[in-house]
């Protein structure tokens, strides 16, 4: 008989690989493959991949937010959304632009455009904590930000291809 | 009788009166006189103020663009696009927002949006050297991305409002 923490981790294992093959987080893990030239994430699986995007409330709570984001913090979320753009440009077919401008004090603003439409629109806080408690919470912002982008798209068609 | 050069000089100086009686130089002047918190600008007529935004060839060439462009004329992009967007805002009676990001090395881009609609996008190249010829080029330079702007409104006034 298996003990309660035995099917505890073992949910969470099958939530973690529900996740890894959503189609945001399929194109988050591929993103970060195609850009590792010094060959860091070979032979690690999606997991260990995504493993800092993941954060506990207390692991958050514990990065201070004094000075300047971690450059590593900024990469991340720069391919945050830069798989969000990838995935509706899948979808879509349409190319779109990112713009994202983050202050020393790690607030700031990420816009996604499509020809003369606003996809996203983003105000960003405290960016030094940038990160999800679960995969599955990680698959969920991307996809919702997709979802959206996407329902604007079909919203104001001409407007997205001008 | 009038010399050439007597006439040359009146006919710029009326063409100067002329730009800034145009609704653009007329909205950017009120921009920098509102920031002028430190008064430098106070008894200094319009052409005093718009200034720095007029170079000529030869002064443009002269700036060198190694190295981060000046803050100042970082100020100067940015109160010309602010100039633009509050011009459209007058006229449409939206809400515009920019959004800019200049390198190190001074290029960059320049997003101006009003709801879902992206009214103004610019790839910005060399910002050392920003600047106009004359103030009627300036005033054109404005009322250019204003006009095509509001025509984008009109085009997209559901993706505008939204």
């Amino acid at each position: 008989m298996r003990t309660f923490w035995a099917r505890a981790i073992s949910s969470s294992e099958t939530e973690d690989e529900k996740a890894l093959a959503s189609p945001f987080l399929k194109f988050l893990t591929r993103l970060i493959r195609i850009e590792d030239i010094n060959r860091s994430w070979e032979g690690k699986s999606d997991a260990e991949v995504l493993a800092h995007f993941i954060l506990s409330k207390k692991q958050r709570s514990a990065i201070s937010i004094i000075g300047s984001p971690d450059p590593f913090v900024l990469w991340r979320l720069e391919v945050f959304y830069a798989a969000v753009g990838l995935m509706i440009e899948e979808r879509s077919g349409l190319t779109t632009s990112p713009m994202m401008k983050i202050s020393h004090e790690g607030s700031g603003r990420v816009l996604l455009t499509a020809g003369r439409l606003v996809l996203l629109s983003k105000i960003l806080c405290e960016v030094h904590r940038f990160g999800y408690e679960t995969l599955t919470q990680l698959a969920e912002a991307g996809t919702k930000l997709v979802d959206e982008a996407m329902a604007a798209i079909e919203a104001y068609p001409d407007a997205a291809r001008a």
